[in-house]
């Protein structure tokens, strides 16, 4: 066996990412490894001549069985030998499994096939069984554990942001039932594209013509021999499958990527020092900076936005690679190789989310400091909101996130200009260092109209409790627990589908 | 109205080719361009009102009326000189709306909307209009440009190529028939991704905090003002839309677009000088070059793959445009706005490859010529075979197309080699500068198999007859006219469903 | 004149942003519109008769004032009117041409050149114009912008982050000088880099087989062709200059676009509520959300990073015109003119960063707040650090930013797990909501290991001065403020070379 | 030592490409493995406390050796088990060195660093040290492989091509020596840009907070640190180094990949069956295709081109980790690693075109063939040029590209629609199967002017000899020898120097 310390490999995938994240590496070897690749063409070779003994009539139970037993016989490493002579992989493989199969049926080796016939028909069997068996179990993982959190979480407090900037609030379940809802379409997308993929078995310009010179039906043939590994064909081949199957596939494995990224940059901003919302698990061992004792940082969130940025950019090549001159050139070749390096980062930044999501602290109290107005919000007493902390002014007035409310009760009762009246009650809580519902409170008329209107809408008993909900901003989530809860059931039913 | 020389733009999207492609141009610019945008967003608006009149029982004809007219009132010039002061584009529409319509409804304008209910819904409404008005008829004429060829040249002999060397035979309608599933299917995937756009009306962070306030069911609300519009709600809304709807439409764009893209490659090739099977139409008084009298160029086919290395990888910019931190920030602003840049350049290349494909030039007797063995074909006898010229040598052997039936037939008959005796064959017959029917006649054994397993296979009436097939590459072409003419009939129905 | 309503245009270059950045836009048309493509290239044939005449010495003054004339004579709308005939802008532009001049030069207009010796010399003669008239003094305009401001800032304490952790202290100053370094290096290699831009007048194939033909010395008439316009020959041309000159200018354009981006991106997340230390200037009328009346956004900062989206994928296309067949395909033709639209973009992102620049607000309170420890850090009594808002654990201990020193100057001392025991105190620091000066004094022995040291090395008067350090963490930021005002000085005394 | 079978690891960097390329693998092992990352970082570390000693004067001979022997002793695999109880890289290498160097010195190891002192410094001191030992004399090879071959094939006739179409004629050598140009630059700017690759010793946010409390001049140390590495420091740092050092030369490595990526593309399309000028090495038990025993394919060229379309997109992620928060967040750290593999993929690519250059066949009969007209050019009677094959029509006009010396000529005699009138011939050489000097021939006043016009030009003995000339289009080559000549010449020597 060819071995080689896993410290010599190149890519990070073989070699750090391989230790950090072993069983997920191993997980994956029996379908995007180089063994993999080798064993899924004799998987393919071994269908062909099956479809052909089928055909014939001749698949006797003691041929298959001793087709079985030379399809497992085969080893990676003799082929390449093989490959080194005929610098041909396909032809290596043909010659190396001409031997390995009982005599008889040597001649129906490849028989009518070219090696695209072999070599795309393996492609999609691997890429199938890779989605199937570990992205799509990884991406559910992901997505209970969203739910799990979303359902922990549906009520509890949160500011709502947008440009960074407190906007009006919302729950923590809420801002991740976004990702539930985003990703949980994006993973039934992605099953159902797994089931799409295709094979072939139309020869080498797609045109049957060796099939057709030996069988009657050729198309027949083809969807025998793809049966048996669980395709169907391609509906037009060149000397390629159609690339779009494929495509597809791995478009919508980017878009899964760029929502978990995405939760990826919330985590990590929720983590900022000033923040401070959420917290990822951190081992008591374990040390931030080599330099700063102190320091705990957010470096898994930052690590799956890292492999974002090496692995979206990689469709670039998933698109170049639709275009094959006539019936095929090659440069799609090497190319299309480094998908299973495309696989293997995606898988790893699932895994890591995952990892991420389930661990994840939460600060209910952080969470209700910031969402009553941050810095400054801790003094009381009115005219000295967050006087001791000037700096609190103006990017943080306490209870601000509440001038929307205040704004669309003041126009229904049919002030016109409403916005700008309250845009200026918010510029003099500010200059004044007031809470928002302090500077409510020192225009009395507005109050009152405001709280009319409460009152009517049933939003307070009575028009005088107006100001307790300007002090409680918890109380404007809108739909917010509802729309979490509802979204984290249905994904999870769907996942258990 | 402010206008511009179209000479002093600098996008040649608003130059060069609204000039070169003035008819689709002028089909674009009521769903893309920026007074497109203003107009959508107006249109949004008043749906609003609607919505809320409607809730509210108010929802008169005469109301209707004024609504409608005030809609058509509104200049996106008098938005923009609003918007210098606002330096909020919905703010500013928002203001002029509310003088335009009629006084008793100026407070229901946009209440309980964040500017996005009205952008993000307005995109969606623009995007599906251009969608299924422009791009999707545009798709279809080049469909069925595309069936119409097919079904004419179903049975033109051509030489199937792969690594740009000559492989098997096919037929020019098979080749073409490629792009007829291709690009058949990609057009069902956007026919279906344009329907899924959404918009929303769930306010400043996607929790209907505002609508809450003002009505019981928010949700209703929604689905309402969508209705107008021929939306449906996004399941989760943050201040945004899932971006996910419009990506995936956006990415089989650019399926579609690399698809044309190769069909591009594939003209332009077949259009070389030694080649010359194709050839674009050219006007009588056309120039090829400034200099070179007797050129004409594939220009066209060059075109269109042009405009796919302009914009294919600006789905870089789609996938970035999927992260918005938290409820979302804006920078997915100036970045979305130049999708319209996109969809114009995609159906620039479109409607370019679409008259190519109408114009098409095939050259029969060219085609035979290659496909019987290019240059030095045309010596008959044996020995001499592109003698005159042996620069023919080895990278054309005259027939050498069939040297994959013959080895199929040879292995057929038992012979465990058969590959590797008809590859000596074959490379006897580039030095001695025979055709691959010569160098077959003078191995009279293996002619003899051959032959004989053709007469049991009914390929030929006698074995004595097998030299025959041999000098007429043609007849062996599989199922390429069958898959052409299926291809062609299934996309052609389903185009007009 | 052709014109068209603004608002028809489809790039966003071509309406909202010509509006926006009006002063911007006009600056651009002369160099980068169609007008300014189709004068350029006036401009190089008239250069080109010029050199016939130089080498025939019939430059008589009479002559070269009546090509002057004749070059300001052509208007681009007669030039695509011939094209519509011709189907070759170059044909159609020398057709136009030969009427313009006088007579007996007509024969010389395009003599011995291919439509790409003046296609392509123009592009550069405008390329370079571009940059060096406008790209590069907005840039310059920008650097400077940052010098002011990092002298202004050198000493304005802040709390240096990485991870969004709060790390060890530096000034404003010194953040942001970074920029002048990065973005400084960049005009200097954008500067070189223009100067390298080449023409050519190296025939259809870059041989010089036409001119070979007419004069002795074919590569001293492309000298002197191209010296009219400022520019040298490329190396080696085939009908194109060798595609790198453009393309190292480009890629550096990126280069900047990233510097830009990184600066909004930290502009952004300076602003947000929760942190506060920058402000981005807002008008007096501006509206901050169309619903929210608090809202003040850092919008120009996202508008920056957005354009960054837009525009940074756009290398593939310049990285994929690289690759042209043989001695040209005309694959990028269309690709190429989309430069245009880049550069737009590129001059967009400067202009507006340089607007966010120049207005920044600095808040030195909240700076100092944030440095001091964030949420709690105003309790100042032992044991009550942050108690009131015990949300601060964790993410933000009061003092935290000194564990660095505290560390070092202890293994200093000789204690060898000195990393090890800081973090311990920081943990119980946190645990017990204490400071960590406080968390410090309870470990007398440390402390006075530290003082000592901190004494000995003059950092305090004596050890017992220790703790009067730890409350003072902006005493503790190396060489920030020189390394600011460094930087800025010599890049300032650079941009006015 | 952990292994694993090369077939186990899943990126064909570390599996397919190590073996096919072994010795490439090796060479590139102790650059850029795991390995490697490890031995650089404690080169690193170990240069840090030799700085330290230095200052300190005590950098005995002893010492040293001391320092040396731990430095060897380090096993990356011992570093790996320790980070499973830090997560942290650099604090587990610290914690092991710690153990590994004398007691006495144990405290300096790390003082004063944070880690991306010692990361980005062992970056750069790899990424330059592979640049210099593998990557430029990889390239160097090629270069001077093309400069053989220009020289070699200098004069030997081809025609030249633009848009696919014959244009005018060169040779061989002058169309490599594009290449010889422009690798030939890209070549001393990768040497360029690798001698600017920049370390730092600037601690954790860049201001040396860390060493200003060490040292009197931490920039002093900074300086000796990295010049034990041969290095230099960033002109401004944050914990990070600039990204623009390595950024730009990864973007020139790329600026290099698509040189040779077009170089592929053009060896790939003249190897064409029906072009042939070009062949491939190709081994004598080789196979082309696993059905199509007369197959040779251009395999290595398409393998090239399919390398440049998986790992130039790349530069997108290059480009994103310009970009890190504040003086840095981590979202660069991942996706860096991957640097490894694009180095190795573009060493690949450098190695592969290597081979095809030397061991490139030129196919000088075929060559002469395709200059003298293509299909049809055999037939040497007037009036039946090409008869036998109408095909050839309109695609290949024999010595169809002397049309432009002819209308030049015709041109400089006075002839104002010169070009007009020779594509009027074109037109009729074609239309009636003639060759160019046929149809010349049928206008004897045309012929006349032009014959007169080269013997003036001394281009011809006489007017009468014209004909000659127009039946020889390797005659009418420019500068095409001279070109080729000079550049190879030029560049040979640079690469020496």
């Amino acid at each position: 066996m060819q071995a080689r310390s896993i410290f010599q490999n190149i890519s990070p995938i073989d070699h750090r990412y391989s230790l950090s994240e072993k069983n997920l590496f191993d997980a994956l070897v029996p379908w995007i490894s180089e063994e993999a690749a080798v064993s899924s063409c004799v998987k393919a070779e071994i269908a062909l001549v099956k479809a052909h003994l089928t055909l014939r009539g001749q698949d006797t139970q003691e041929m298959l069985t001793a087709l079985k037993k030379a399809e497992a016989s085969i080893d990676p490493e003799i082929v390449y030998a093989e490959e080194e002579k005929t610098r041909h992989n396909i032809r290596a493989l043909v010659n190396v499994l001409k031997k390995a199969v009982p005599e008889a049926v040597a001649p129906l080796v490849h028989l009518g096939a070219t090696s695209v016939d072999i070599l795309d028909t393996a492609l999609a069997y691997r890429m199938k069984g890779v989605t199937r068996s570990v992205v799509l179990p990884l991406l559910k993982k992901l997505e209970l554990a969203l739910c799990d959190l979303v359902e922990r979480e549906a009520e509890t407090p949160q500011v709502g942001r947008t440009h960074g900037q407190h906007a009006v609030p919302i729950t923590v379940g809420f801002a991740l039932s976004e990702y539930v809802s985003r990703l949980g379409k994006s993973i039934l997308e992605i099953d159902e594209r797994s089931k799409q993929l295709k094979g072939k078995l139309a020869g080498a310009v797609g045109a049957y013509n060796a099939t057709s010179v030996l069988v009657k039906d050729p198309e027949a043939l083809e969807r025998l021999y793809l049966s048996e590994l669980g395709l169907e064909p391609s509906e037009h081949s060149t000397q390629l499958v159609e690339p779009e199957y494929l495509l597809r596939l791995l478009l919508e494995f980017n878009v899964a990527f760029g929502i978990i990224a995405n939760l990826a940059d919330d985590l990590r901003n929720l983590q900022r020092t000033e923040i401070g919302e959420l917290r990822e698990n951190f081992g008591a061992d374990q040390v931030g900076s080599s330099t700063m004792p102190q320091k705990r940082n957010p470096w898994n969130s930052e690590h799956v936005k890292s492999l974002w940025k090496a692995f979206s950019p990689r469709v670039m090549t998933f698109f170049m690679d639709q275009i094959s001159e006539h019936q095929r050139d090659l440069t799609n070749s090497a190319s299309q190789r480094f998908v299973a390096d495309y696989v293997a980062g995606f898988c790893q930044a699932i895994e890591r989310m995952t990892s991420v999501v389930q661990g994840l602290g939460v600060d209910r109290d952080r969470l209700m400091y910031n969402l009553r107005g941050g810095p400054g919000s801790e003094a009381g007493k009115p005219g000295q909101a967050g006087q001791a902390i000037r700096a609190g002014q103006g990017s943080g007035i306490v209870g601000g996130v509440l001038a929307e409310p205040a704004y669309i009760l003041l126009a229904e009762t049919g002030v016109s200009d409403a916005h700008e009246v309250i845009r200026r009650i918010t510029l003099k809580a500010e200059q004044q260092a007031l809470t928002f519902a302090e500077a409510l409170e020192q225009e009395p008329e507005i109050l009152a109209r405001i709280g009319g209107k409460m009152a009517e809408l049933g939003l307070v008993p009575s028009a005088a409790d107006a100001l307790s909900f300007f002090r409680q901003p918890e109380r404007y989530c809108g739909l917010a627990v509802k729309k979490a809860r509802t979204l984290a059931a249905k994904y999870r039913r769907l996942m258990s589908e």
